[in-house]
């Protein structure tokens, strides 16, 4: 299918809410499409299944701070660069792109790269969510690697980096990220078609266009968003979206912990206590009154309680009026292999991952 | 020529000379060096102007703190696939590889890869003495590039860096080395013979193993090593050496900022004042009662007054008795451009460049 002008706003609404608080403000990139087909670009979004399983497949990203970006736009060039250095370095030319990441930012870099190219967008991504480090990809959980990675900032200098752990390359590629000014933009993972299909949480960018389309339907008709979504959610493969809480958010501890956002946020209910959430960059636990009523990888987006508006961990302020939902991801997001990289324990939380239930 | 084995500690004692206080540790890469040979290798040092125009030379070094270095050994197999990914990346094969930089381990690290693999090491390098960053170099005085970089670890781990100015490269390649543990080995400025013979300092590595002989000759004949250095220098193009100062440490003021030994010395004569250097790795400045005798480029040397065996700025100690000597550097170090880049300016000094004067 070909990406459509009105879709564009669909797919930030969508990503920002599969962001689980974090990911970057996908509007950015949003206005970044909106020129490139303004420009007479088209982005063509494919299936995975359709792939053929030797074409030779980059996604691109960004990679930082996103509260950086928001002070240093992008050109657009730093991810071209990478994108090409890549495949310089890889010496064969990427029949496509896609997000390593659909939460945030991250889901319309790529589409980007694809009206700039004129080469496909893949609808599928390694996160299915987003997390808040490169090496936490269903992709790296069935053994593709990371590496070669090409990053790029807007003053032309880039990087190729090897690295024999995926961890690792997160550890050398987030550091040169913050040599060049806390954002910049990357090209990685450098997949076949077979690999795609085995290793990536399938149909997300289309996942996050319905659930912005909704969202707005129903805002625009004067029904319940929330409820939009949930309703729609049993129709993907991220099957169940509940409603954790509602009420007022009373107190936000926040700090800024080796590049990352870190804290918890209180929200205290009318008359049912109150809610617990623990972040870094995402939201990842959410405790009432003490017992766990969601945690990572599932999604935790605390919302405006009247717009159904995301916000994200650094946008929390004491007084907002919240509710907050819990979506359930795909099994493949959910193996024991997956869990070590970005479940609980991938985190350093000490509670055990457990499914969401249908109430 | 071919190295032999007992010019080994020749080399080291005269690039501990040549690194002004700084350089790291030449004896780790002096041991190195004698295990290659003892295992066969063969180490052909060639003059530059015997190059050709159209080889490609590739240097070879050590990137990181000195001090991480001695905690932290080199298995070699570090430079050796950095090396072998820069001429990957470049498509090439390189004639020769060569230093950066004489003062210091970086003397020896490319006389280790020329002895593994098998191919010559050129009689020159780009600093003519240690410097503490890596774009100090007379090649970039001259245009050439020092990008492509290749940096690589113990752990397989590697990136090759492009940056625009080779500043930009520093800045980059240095937060690698430091997320790389400290320490790192690289392979950077590739050059052509045409460029080598333009813009090195010439005949640096037999210069450290003339300085280096000399000095042991001095002691086992029970002569003057200091005379010995002095008399020898006009023979060469750093034509002037002369001593600056004999006396007691009696302060030394140090700390690290940014990943340098940054600090200054206080030596006390028994009549004649007191001497004061600044250091950052390298010494910088040398004052007596606030006068200016000798400035950077030109090399200050702290050395034990008995042994002149050089002192590195990290193993001043109050009370040791030292005698401190100044050795002015070849004219292509001199120039403005060059002065720019790694003279009082470069450091943030506020004294201009002086040139030494025969008393």
């Amino acid at each position: 299918m070909e990406l459509a002008y009105d879709q564009i706003d669909d797919l930030c609404r969508g990503a920002a809410f599969l962001g689980a608080g974090g990911g970057g403000d996908p509007y950015i990139g949003g206005l970044m499409i909106k020129r490139a087909l303004q420009e007479g670009g088209k982005v063509e979004i494919i299936d995975p299944d359709d792939l053929d399983d030797d074409v030779l497949v980059i996604p691109t990203a960004m990679m930082g701070a996103p509260t950086v970006l928001i002070e240093k736009l992008p050109s657009g060039d730093e991810v071209l660069r990478a994108f090409a250095e890549l495949e310089k370095h890889l010496d064969r030319k990427a029949f496509a792109t896609m997000p390593i990441e659909v939460g945030g930012i991250n889901s319309t870099i790529p589409m980007w790269v694809a009206a700039r190219l004129g080469i496909p967008v893949i609808d599928a991504d390694g996160m299915g969510r987003a997390f808040p480090e490169i090496h936490m990809e269903t992709f790296g959980v069935h053994g593709v690697s990371g590496s070669p990675l090409a990053i790029a900032n807007e003053h032309g200098d880039y990087a190729i980096v090897n690295a024999v752990k995926n961890q690792s390359l997160e550890w050398i590629a987030r550091g040169i990220a913050i040599r060049f000014g806390g954002a910049a933009y990357i090209a990685e993972y450098p997949m076949s078609g077979e690999q795609v299909k085995r290793t990536s949480v399938k149909h997300t960018l289309t996942l996050a266009m319905e659930i912005g389309r909704r969202v707005e339907l129903a805002r625009q008709s004067g029904q319940d968003p929330f409820a939009a979504i949930i309703d729609f959610l049993p129709e993907t493969h991220y099957s169940l979206g509940k409603i954790l809480f509602t009420g007022k958010v009373v107190d936000v501890k926040r700090t800024t912990e080796r590049g990352f956002t870190v804290g918890r946020v209180t929200i205290d209910g009318v008359d049912q206590g109150s809610l617990m959430i623990e972040f870094q960059n995402e939201n990842l636990i959410a405790r009432k009154n003490g017992q766990v009523l969601a945690i990572v990888p599932n999604i935790i987006t605390i919302m405006d309680v009247e717009t159904a508006e995301p916000i994200t961990t650094e946008f929390l302020r004491y007084g907002q009026r919240v509710r907050v939902m819990a979506v359930s991801v795909p099994e493949i997001m959910t193996s024991p292999a997956a869990l070590d990289l970005f479940g609980p324990q991938g985190f350093g939380l000490k509670e055990p991952f457990q499914p969401m239930i249908a109430d």
